[in-house]
């Protein structure tokens, strides 16, 4: 019994979520509390910040768990998606991984720290960016991991559903860790569908990557998870992840929003509408060349090559994909927002092309 | 000129902070904005959290090289500075290190996921836990990292500035890089004399960690930083966190939190007051058998061995330290509290002795 009890010590003071903790002196925090111009940038939960968020990430596990509908030990959170796809590469080394180019560059830089050999499964503009079944001919034996993103950022299409699971059959035959990152999958109508949720019960080599920075619109606030039905996966990666990475605050935002039930019905029928009017208000227009068959809630497009630029000075950002491995200047990204916002974007699009037109009108003359 | 531009580009969508950006098509966030709920638990600064966090932090390193007196350049912030002794670790991957026992335990940590030689300066009980000249012997030249915490976590205790200078000459000549945990040392009248900050400039082999969590009392908002004057190994530290590893809470309530100039001064008034009250009040406590001499925001003592649960059962949690590889059931850390709360402290611990002393009479009759 007493060597349970030593078990259960926490590894740092400040632990409060213990039973029972009225007074904290475990903890080597100043006791005049925050600042006070610092407590003024909060009002509901400035007192939680006084604490250590809880290692555990108990309730925010729950919380996520029910909005998943997976049991809360296969989730692993962490200081945004990015923390883990860190986390897990430290933890797994792999030695040889495959990517698919264009596509999240921080899979690449994550497995540049570890000195990883990486192969590409290159997207093929003729082939309008789709992966296809031929990536099975790069599913190789000696690969350690793979990566995928689906829908794949910034191209927005999603792999096909027989296609992904002949990928997946192929990395559990081989030991092949496979993390497919469906940051952007609860955008789209078909997420039920497509999501790998169902095989992480029976895969163990499988792992999916969630973030609250996209759906939930809280970049600012950092919250990404890991799904998956491995324990021993799961506890390696939070072994190499430091203590509380987890802030108080992604706990308590986190499990506030997961609770709102009619957020995702309200964003998917946004996204749905709202990409179709940026895809028909920009299809015929001539700074666009080729508009890609996106289903995210972005769209992928080659056009002129100074079009970032242009649009900068109308104070517009959209995304230059230029700093892709396999892109050139020309290709773009741009998200699907509100229609107000969107008007903003196609309307500046229009009078660029129309000042071209004048342009080259005048040079005719 | 075109190059050059192409350079400027960010890595990802979403750095918002280039002039002129009044509208963001570059990162793809929910145009919903954040659901209601968890923008309820916000006021202030609720907007700024569909943002992503700048990954240089400029303003937030300004601040803090204001604070700090040292150029923003020279500072790396972090999730925690946590975060930075994992990353540091992992971007030096050093194959023997020196640690000194008892201290905090995540340096081990990190450098077990590298799996590095660990070796030991062992604190004796004998020599109240002080760090002395005889650590020189464990500064050898096949080192490549030496971690050292000023004042000590747990035992409280400062490094003598002479032998602290040597340590350093030691590592520069042997290009051992030093990092010195200074967490703790703002909350020291003495911190000025003690600081390891003017050899920055001239000793390329030191690094400096220092943290919000205790100072500022917010571990619940996760920010540390690493100073150090050698730019390439910030960079490559860099390069192995995350990118937005600093929250946007983080950086708003950091800028704020540094610019409180008053709030030094009144830490380090109650501190020192209230640690000589709970000193004189726990001295001659029967449950305590020796208690060191912590110059810093906590107390280290030896005691009795149930200590940790008697006062568990009065709602008081307290840091059991018998997870220190070299420390063994018995020895306990208090931080130094409010008036209010320190007192609580107290009066449970007599009420312990009162309690001991009773049944022992009980026993003798």
């Amino acid at each position: 019994m007493k060597e349970y009890k030593h078990q259960m010590l926490p590894e740092h003071g400040g632990n409060r979520y213990r039973a029972g903790v009225r007074y904290d002196f475990s903890a080597n925090i100043n006791p005049l509390g925050m600042p006070e111009p610092a407590k003024k940038a909060f009002a509901g939960m400035a007192d939680m910040l006084e604490y250590y968020p809880d290692p555990d990430c108990t309730l925010l596990r729950e919380a996520i768990g029910e909005w998943e509908k997976v049991p809360a030990e296969w989730i692993l959170t962490g200081n945004g998606a990015v923390e883990l796809i860190y986390g897990l590469v430290y933890a797994v080394k792999p030695k040889k991984a495959l990517l698919v180019e264009p596509s999240f560059s921080e899979y690449e830089k994550a497995l540049r720290n570890v000195d990883c050999e990486i192969c590409y499964y290159k997207l093929d503009k003729s082939d309008g960016f789709q992966v296809n079944e031929e990536i099975l001919n790069s599913v190789t034996t000696d690969l350690d991991l793979v990566f995928l993103c689906n829908p794949n950022n910034p191209t927005g299409q999603t792999i096909a559903r027989e296609c992904m699971y002949d990928i997946l059959k192929r990395c559990e035959q081989n030991q092949t860790l496979l993390v497919v990152d469906e940051c952007f999958l609860p955008f789209l109508s078909t997420e039920e569908e497509r999501t790998l949720k169902p095989y992480l019960l029976t895969h163990s080599c499988l792992a999916v990557l969630r973030a609250y920075t996209k759906l939930f619109a809280m970049p600012g606030v950092r919250l990404g998870y890991l799904l998956s039905g491995n324990p021993v996966l799961l506890k390696k990666i939070r072994n190499v992840l430091p203590e509380w990475s987890t802030s108080q605050v992604a706990q308590i935002v986190g499990r506030e929003a997961a609770k709102d039930t009619g957020y995702l019905f309200r964003t998917r029928n946004l996204i749905d509408k709202e990409r179709l009017f940026l895809r028909e208000e920009l299809k015929d227009n001539p700074l666009i060349d080729c508009l890609y068959g996106s289903e995210a809630n972005f769209l992928f497009f080659r056009g002129d090559t100074m079009l970032y630029e242009k649009l900068l000075q109308q104070g517009i950002l959209i995304r230059d994909c230029s700093n892709f491995l396999s892109l050139k200047k020309g290709y773009y990204r741009i998200a699907v927002r509100t229609h107000e916002e969107n008007i903003k974007l196609v309307n500046g699009m229009k009078r660029l092309a129309e000042k071209a037109r004048d342009q080259e009108e005048t040079w005719q003359k």
